[in-house]
């Protein structure tokens, strides 16, 4: 599982800081988180290629999280798009867009579907034979949803020594992989677990921004390899943070810590800080394995 | 009169093609035309004081126009500002604006007035002592206007020669600025004409994006010191143009000359033509006196 940060700044773009965006690629899935103005651009600069994003998820109707949405819808259809759009997000998207291409004339010559939410619980929104995705509900200003990816566990994994040594044809791997035991000619059954080896980890990664310090989440981000958490002030603006429901970078790492994560990683700063290593250095406090959100770059889990 | 170019180029914004907004700056006022998105940024770019913008003019409510507008608005919310902002564009500009501040509850704590357009006729839509704005309506796919400044008639200037030489006292001037005769002591009338010199000349910019080819607009830009015509295209697409209802260069030139104008600007380029001066050069053709836009220069009249 792959994420790349294309924005990871907090409240109005800037020549080289970019508002919120990141796709998440696993197998053959690229899944779009977030979509500030001038997402579009940073999408071509990243030389993303546009059909693979088949769904986008937004978390809040907050414009450094959703203004580049309508540009991009625009820009698919611009360049004879054909490959069906879903979108997730707070009840209200729906409108605001078709209301925009209503006003312009501009109807898209692909499939586009809204999926809109509104539940104040943890919902599944997105489900194949990859990926769950569910809605993580926070505490922000207005209705709001991190994004929380599970995937599935895949197949278990041919034990080649075993195999060979015992002769079993080729034509069986897919039974085995798919869990089956093994009967040979003379009718003896050879135990899957005996043939085959547990399948990789299957990864999981937690999106939540924006949001207060918000321990209810704990529970559904539980042991998440990665989880990404904005952290839009440090302690000194803690007040500010109350106040806007945002959180801090030690409030961030405290969630991190209560959920066992594997990994946090911090976001949706604030433009004021210019040492983003402080960010760093007071989540350490609290939680050791913290890196920040750089824009441009890609994390792997 | 002085016109920036933020971004001169049509469709779909890139690292380094912004689509279409401009500045016009005349005396105390800074006229924004146009919005497509990342305009605040690009205005960044420029160090644009943000407060001085008081009026902004939408030609279109196609995205490369206007999508930047919400993101602005907001970023204005963001940073405090108090200064009233007055925008004039199509109706259901409204609509669409209002909707996104009521979505993400970000109400703005200035004064913001619409004034929506529909009419297929110029109209005046500002007016104070230094200016007169009035729509251009345009031939494109949805309603548009271009939009003609005039500067109004400044005030006679003193001529300070013949003013010293007779004496005038310094407290008259203004009468005189203002076309009043001057009576002296011996109750003799001197003529206004014998202490002043004429005003300076009244200029004028017109601004026609996007439109295809469309000689009604010749009459209302008769004479102006600029005229901004959108070339999309070259004539090797000229049907593409006819097709888009949008124009070539050649159709630009033949305007500006059929409508005597100063200066020539060709803008709102297709991003496939890589040579620009193909532009001119076939603008040439049947105008002399045309430059191209460039985003970042500043043209003055």
């Amino acid at each position: 599982m792959n994420i790349k940060i294309l924005g990871c700044h907090s409240a109005t773009p800037r020549s080289n800081f970019h508002t919120t965006s990141q796709l998440v690629e696993l197998k053959n899935h690229l899944f779009l988180i977030d979509c500030g103005e001038g997402t579009q651009v940073r999408l071509r600069e990243e030389k993303v290629k546009f059909s693979r994003i088949k769904n986008i998820f937004i978390s809040h109707l907050h414009g450094d999280h959703f203004y580049g949405l309508i540009g991009l819808i625009n820009t698919f259809k611009l360049l004879g798009r054909n490959v069906d759009l879903n979108i997730y997000g707070p009840k209200g998207i729906k409108e605001v867009i078709m209301l925009q291409i209503k006003l312009s004339n501009s109807w898209t010559n692909f499939k586009l579907f809204f999926h809109e939410l509104n539940s104040s619980k943890p919902e599944l929104i997105f489900e194949d034979s990859v990926v769950r995705v569910n809605t993580i509900p926070l505490n922000h200003r207005v209705y709001t949803n991190g994004f929380h990816f599970q995937e599935k566990e895949g197949f278990r994994k041919i034990n080649f020594d075993k195999v060979k040594k015992l002769k079993i044809p080729i034509c069986d791997y897919e039974n085995l992989k798919n869990g089956k035991d093994f009967i040979n000619e003379e009718n003896k059954k050879i135990k899957n677990i005996d043939l085959t080896l547990p399948p990789d980890k299957s990864l999981s990664y937690a999106f939540c921004s924006d949001t207060a310090f918000y321990p209810q989440i704990v529970n559904q981000i539980k042991n998440v390899d990665l989880l990404y958490h904005e952290s839009t002030f440090l302690n000194e603006h803690k007040e500010l943070a109350s106040k806007t429901l945002h959180s801090t970078a030690e409030q961030a790492a405290k969630i991190a810590s209560l959920a066992n994560v594997g990994q946090l990683m911090l976001g949706h700063f604030s433009t004021r800080y210019k040492n983003k290593l402080l960010f760093i250095e007071e989540a350490k406090s609290r939680f050791e394995n913290v890196v920040l959100a750089k824009e441009g770059e890609t994390y792997k889990i």
